[in-house]
């Protein structure tokens, strides 16, 4: 660090650190504390859907024959692996398909990279659900600090956030479960810093999801190598080229270790109801609540003229995708979500899917689609306005998107979500049994427990 | 790709992978063949080194805790590990101290992240010689061209070179041994894309020998994930989002597939013969050369006024370094390499050890050191003025340091530095038989039977 640092971002490293080793289950508020469940439990929900996904099979089979010991269980399957490669395998299948939870303003997917390294711990040594929580909510509040730091530059240069952001949070929920001292912590994101990597070019590729279990993976062993003495530089963060000034162009490091304490990033955590890019959540929203009209059903492309989606700049720069040809695609691709939703009324995993892509009849009405931006709409609403060729139009207006800060995913809503995910996964897992343990890990003795009840039943 | 691209950066993925899937032994000059082989007899030396060093110790207790099975050797060491631990923890050990090849203009040190990769693989499968050969100069290619595409600008603004493009040269040099066409070529790029991190902050630190070995172990991963059908998008290179953009700031991506087959990057590799940051070399042997001077080894700091180095800028910019405490820190500091070759006479890793850096003989004639830049020097070349108390002087110009690429270290050069360091690291190895392995290999059945050489005698 050069002399002329400015003030505040000054050790920033030494605070985040000294936070991390010293914060306690008895500092965290109450709200906090639940924020952590929900967040874990639409972890377990979007972790089981892919329990036959062909991306998470090849990874598991190149993975395994160099795995260890059994230890730990990859989420709905039967298959166990050593801990770093189990706690991989559940970064990747919580963020597959993009379903994962999303904190603002980072768009970070927080819980995937850092809450299977917990577990897999768990079941690798010991831990009580209290630990889990604490060291979960001490991750997620370094890697979103650490994404807020470089936003927006970071994601919009080109770089995977939850990927590149991930591996510190996985790295210092590692080095609390450790017991980690805050040198040693240093260390920890020291080691991290040197594994960061991912890129947005790879969206809608299976290459995107090794960097996700990277994330994780090489968090754990970051803290690991720490624990035994691997040391470090001391501003892997803040230094002059630290991590935050070489992958950012204009980073904002003096807020990173301000309010520690006070202000929580998990609770600017939050749930998707749909598979999809966020700013579809509005988009998808109106067009399930058209779904009944008989003339679109009745008529489709040969009754309707143009399907206007008037919102944010963001909405049709992310989401303009037509001739899109598979179902990851499809998950980016408002030409694709607005028929489906107003055609089949349902937006779960199938409506994206590679078989739905194909369906002519929704490719057709799909042509209709066009965007009209308007600044003065946020990202969380839209109107759509459906115009018929007799020149008659039904409208709806979402200002504020199930999903979004305003309008969050409910406890019971986060239930839902991972029950049908779970039947989608087809994994066979109890997800009834599931859910009472998340929503009871404060209390538990053993968090390895809890992930073993998401394994799929029967042995390999 | 958007439409604008430039033309001559069009397909660059494409006609790269091409390049790589179709090469042949045939297809490579004997020039080529050698220059791989020298590249290979200084990476055994180097790697030979740290079989007792900390750094190693813990990543090898750490890595070993997530091993399969003991296929592939650790060289200088005993114990074995599966094929990706094997190759990080080779690729970590022929970095550590910074002794290795050096890549021009790239100064990337192309071989420790892509022959250990090769190695491991050939002792968990089968590998000839030749075929061992031909995917370390195709992997090196890779690595280097990629590099020069980014350079300076990526080492500039922070990225540690030899892990970021390591990744992709691993990655390719795996993908031929596989025997990958071109499209799961481009796919194993893609997956190492995602992969590449490091960061010069850590330099000096053990942590930066984490994406050294990342870069082995993920590229052996990112092929044989290909290989089992892993996508990627089909330009993680050049795309609008691919890492070349994302990670540096003005990339000339044209040269990047251009004249191959013709151009071969190997042969701009060259070796040290100090384990110093190259700037250093000519200064060391200028002071080797005066070392015998009875004033300077009889009087010491207090017959000395001032040694001048007169030198390049970046002479002053990268070795201005006094007070330094570690070893580590010593191989870029001429405060240290200039007193440590006048008085000792030899500039080995001993000369450049934590007790080395603690002898208040050397800290005080270190004192005497002054830098004058002159910018019509070479970074090769160098004077030295050693100005005694009475205005009496002595000087030492070298024009072209040895192991530049106008005075390469000649063949015999390498074998000494493999025994010398064979012996600094104390495995006991039979240096003899392992050199005349390693200039047979062209010729070799069974290139793993060569690193077996190279493992310490005994079990673990």
């Amino acid at each position: 660090m050069t002399s002329d640092t400015p003030f505040n971002e000054r050790d920033t490293t030494a605070r985040l650190t000294a936070f991390v080793a010293d914060c306690r289950w008895e500092d965290l508020p109450e709200t906090v504390r639940h924020e952590a469940r929900r967040s874990l439990m639409n972890f377990f929900a979007v972790a089981l859907a892919p329990a036959q996904d062909r991306t998470l099979d090849i990874a598991l089979r190149t993975y395994a024959r160099f795995s260890a010991s059994p230890q730990a269980t990859i989420i709905g399957r039967q298959a166990r692996a050593d801990a770093p490669t189990a706690a991989a395998l559940n970064a990747m299948a919580a963020n597959v398909y993009d379903f994962d939870d999303t904190h603002h303003p980072t768009i970070i997917h927080p819980t995937a990279p850092v809450a299977p390294v917990l577990f897999a711990m768990a079941q690798a040594g010991t831990m009580t659900g209290r630990e889990l929580l604490l060291a979960l909510v001490l991750g997620m509040e370094t890697e979103c600090r650490v994404g807020c730091a470089m936003s927006p530059g970071h994601y919009a240069r080109g770089w995977h956030i939850t990927s590149t952001c991930g591996v510190f949070g996985a790295a210092m929920a590692a080095g609390k479960h450790l017991g980690l001292d805050a040198g040693a912590l240093t260390w920890a994101l020291a080691n991290a810093s040197v594994q960061a990597g991912g890129l947005v070019e790879t969206l809608g590729t299976m290459a995107k999801s090794i960097s996700v279990g990277n994330a994780a993976r090489n968090g754990m062993l970051s803290a690991l190598l720490a624990a035994d003495g691997f040391d470090g530089p001391p501003r892997a963060l803040e230094g002059e080229r630290g991590y935050l000034r070489v992958a950012a162009d204009a980073p904002d490091i003096g807020p990173l270790a301000q309010d520690l304490g006070t202000r929580w990033e998990v609770l600017n955590n939050t749930y998707k109801p749909y598979p999809c890019g966020v700013v579809l959540n509005p988009v998808i929203e109106a067009c399930l609540a058209l779904s009944g009209e008989p003339r679109i059903v009745g008529g489709g492309a040969q009754a309707v003229r143009a399907i206007v989606l008037v919102g944010h700049p963001l909405l049709r720069q992310r989401t303009d995708r037509p001739g899109i040809t598979t179902g990851r695609q499809s998950q980016v691709s408002a030409q694709h979500a607005v028929p489906v939703a107003l055609l089949r009324g349902r937006a779960g995993l199938e409506a994206f899917s590679d078989s739905a892509v194909q369906d002519p009849v929704l490719r057709a009405l799909g042509e209709r689609v066009a965007f009209e931006d308007d600044a003065s709409y946020s990202v969380d609403a839209v109107e759509v306005r459906v115009v018929f060729n007799d020149g008659s139009e039904v409208v709806k207006r979402i200002d504020a998107a199930r999903g979004s800060r305003a309008r969050p995913l409910s406890d019971q809503d986060l239930e839902t979500k991972l029950r049908d995910l779970c039947r989608y996964g087809g994994s066979n897992v109890n997800a009834d049994r599931l859910i009472d343990a998340i929503w009871a890990l404060d209390t538990t003795a053993d968090a390895g427990a809890v992930i073993a009840l998401a394994a799929a039943p029967g042995t390999t």
